[in-house]
């Protein structure tokens, strides 16, 4: 069986749902009620005759009709059984969210043994346990929380559900939106390499985000990723890169963290782009969902602010991207074009005085050059109409990575139509130079 | 004299005020107005009778009364009798925004010689030229843009005027505040230096943001950070680190950057901070404003996200921060009052049911140890009433800075309300070590 059930289930039981507001058994079953999940949704509650004004029933066993997918939110010791019932149900995947199992000890392995034994023979996938649920946003099936609803091009894979909730949050902000999220938990069945290999062929999924602090079976994923990374990107935040931040990993989800040395070489092999931090993994997503990828490593710079622009050549050349001198036939086009105070060169200053005509002026100017594979466009004043500027000399195919700051009010306004379009903005040149570098990487992957 | 005509003036006229909404003499004007300026605002422009509901006068010298402040808009070569006028006038200081100068090659440089050159022989002190302008907060004297007026802690001096505003901005935004922005410019006259010795002073200014691409005399600088740095942290974003960063800092405002590494050694002598971002130098003098200095570099992690910890854990290592073990008696009395699931130990994972009033009992067990010096504390879900906590536990002395991700509506609340007791929250747990780092830096240079 693939992975269907989970992310398309046409029914849905909550076993676990509470009547008690502020409950993970409340809130979740709110959430896929909330999300519009358009399947069958029945609660699970052997004290409760009605929850959400949904009828619930005693036992899975009860409900009168087919379950697809079972999210369980009961305490470790009962899931065993509550696995074997949803067996007799016909139940194909059930999303453990409780937590009490390997992450505790002796005694919580042996139940998620048991667990596990128990979904085996039943034929039954498991989510989890120990996990944040798994959304689905083209079902609306939000099995998790916060509430996130908004339909997107980023899947999340995360062995923390806080990272994975942390894009999904920014993702519905930013109205960017998202795909599938999947919190691994103890990840005692379904684990990141199928996920990443089901990611692969989803075509609402076009970029694969992965935090993780181990994986089983290396050889295998690396393979796979290899494979999946030439048509879609794939971008992992690993965590246990130090001594006491793998001591950590072991006592989080009891993972051996391993060299990282390893894993750097492991990810750069399969072409895998490696982040940091969780604001740089959704930095670097955003660009890559909605952004070409640039030929090459050439870099210019276009921007309003002389200081901003210093910063991102500073960061560029860190990052071992080109500042790349821009060519005799394009330099003097620009000098015809651009007021006498700015010093034709890259980084281009335009000076406080741009305007976003001036600034489409310069990018129709420059995107035809084969000596430039990459934009970073800081704008670092008042600048109306540049959203417009920036998505119509997209239509060229190269990556125009905008950076925002300084510019108050209407800085949020360009803002918020490039988010409409689905557009991604950053605040920092540093930040801008990162994404760059991130996009570079991809391209180069591709080739 | 000093530079408290430039923060603090009785009156201030704009020369080279705009009717025309959207010009700069426009937008400075409609500033210093809507800021609440308290005192006289002189319009000058030949052409207009009134501005904004303003008189305006042909020349400086036709206003009527005494004049302390200019704030100059008008095109370079006109600036040095400009500056006479003021003189005759009895002009204090004049912030000259107008560009063309030094920053265009030789013939505007020769232009600001005659800039200084006037400014000299009447006595008045020049910021610029070619500059964003000054605010002075507790003045209500916004001369630059975009509008700022949330009165803060925090002050900047910038050689570039978007670095200035985006700081501007997001202080506002947040309702964390600043209190003197300005931009340098060419740095005809006032400078960096003479600036940090101004706030050194000011009962306002709780911490200094400097972004700078060099330094006329390295040694006074350092002289003088050094001497401030005891009492008020100084935070600074050096740009043309790198060759080609370097090069584009030459053609910005003519800066020679230096050797890297010099900057770098001075900037340790003198307890400066040094940070690489613009939104690293915010995050920094966010925190640095607000919470204590921790006395040494042992840090412990509080969270409710394991994988977030272990980021924050890693992160911690690289930055040399200590992730020190809690010592028995602390790790006893945690364990009698955590749930089971909970393993003692530092990053310490309340797990994903962590509420408050747990947050509140680890707090008040660990704050009192002298094994902990500072602590980050990571929310990662829902937490209504963790901003009381934080706040109430901040009376220990010891430095809590909050990293909130992944928790939707109740995170945006609970920021919220931290904002609303000036206190700051990150939303990153790398952002979070990188702060609790420069603020151990700041405490180590305190002690």
């Amino acid at each position: 069986m693939g992975l269907n059930s989970i992310f398309e289930p046409s029914s849905v039981a909550v076993i676990g749902a509470s009547r008690e507001s502020g409950k993970l058994g409340y809130e979740v079953l709110k959430n896929i009620l909330d999300a519009g999940f358009k399947g069958k949704v029945y609660p699970v509650n052997p004290k409760a005759d009605e929850i959400l004004g949904l009828k619930c029933y005693p036992s899975i066993k009860d409900v009168p009709s087919e379950v697809e997918l079972a999210v369980v939110i009961v305490p470790a010791r009962f899931t065993p059984s509550v696995i074997q019932d949803c067996g007799f149900k016909g139940v194909k995947a059930a999303v453990v969210i409780s937590g009490g199992y390997s992450e505790t000890g002796d005694a919580g392995a042996q139940l998620e043994r048991q667990l596990v034994e128990a979904a085996k023979s039943a034929g039954i996938r498991i989510v989890g346990p120990n996990c944040q649920g798994v959304n689905s946003t083209s079902a609306g099936l939000c099995a998790s929380w916060p509430l996130v609803k908004t339909k997107g091009p980023i899947s999340v894979i995360s062995q923390s559900g806080t990272v994975l909730a942390a894009i999904g949050c920014w993702a519905e902000a930013d109205g960017i939106g998202v795909s599938k999220l999947v919190a691994l938990g103890n990840k005692c069945d379904v684990d990141e390499t199928e996920l990443m290999e089901y990611l692969a062929q989803d075509p609402e999924t076009k970029v694969i985000a992965i935090y993780m602090e181990a994986t089983r079976n290396g050889r295998k994923f690396v393979e796979i990723a290899k494979r999946t990374a030439v048509s879609k990107p794939i971008v992992v935040l690993k965590s246990g890169r130090t001594a006491k931040g793998a001591e950590a990993a072991k006592s989080h989800t009891r993972s051996l963290a391993g060299l990282d040395a390893v894993f750097s070489s492991a990810f750069r092999r399969a072409g895998v782009i490696r982040v940091y931090g969780v604001e740089e993994l959704y930095d670097t997503c955003k660009a890559l969902a909605s952004l070409p990828k640039p030929a090459g490593p050439n870099v210019a710079i276009i921007t309003s602010s002389g200081g901003s622009g210093i910063l991102a050549t500073d960061a560029c050349e860190e990052l071992g991207l080109n500042i790349a001198e821009l060519p005799s036939g394009v330099a003097e086009a620009l000098r015809d074009g651009l007021p006498p105070e700015c010093i034709v060169r890259n980084p281009l200053d335009l000076t406080g005085s741009a305007t976003s005509q001036l600034y489409d002026m310069v990018l129709s100017t420059i995107l035809p050059s084969k000596s430039v594979d990459a934009v970073i466009m800081i704008v670092g004043d008042p600048m109306p109409g540049i959203s417009e500027v920036i998505s119509k000399n997209l239509r060229a195919g190269k990556p125009i990575v905008p950076v925002m700051l300084g510019g108050g009010k209407a800085e949020d306004e360009e803002r918020a139509k490039l988010a409409g379009m689905r557009l991604p903005s950053y605040s920092c040149p540093v930040r801008g130079a990162k994404v760059v570098a991130a996009l570079a990487q991809a391209g180069s992957h591709k080739t």
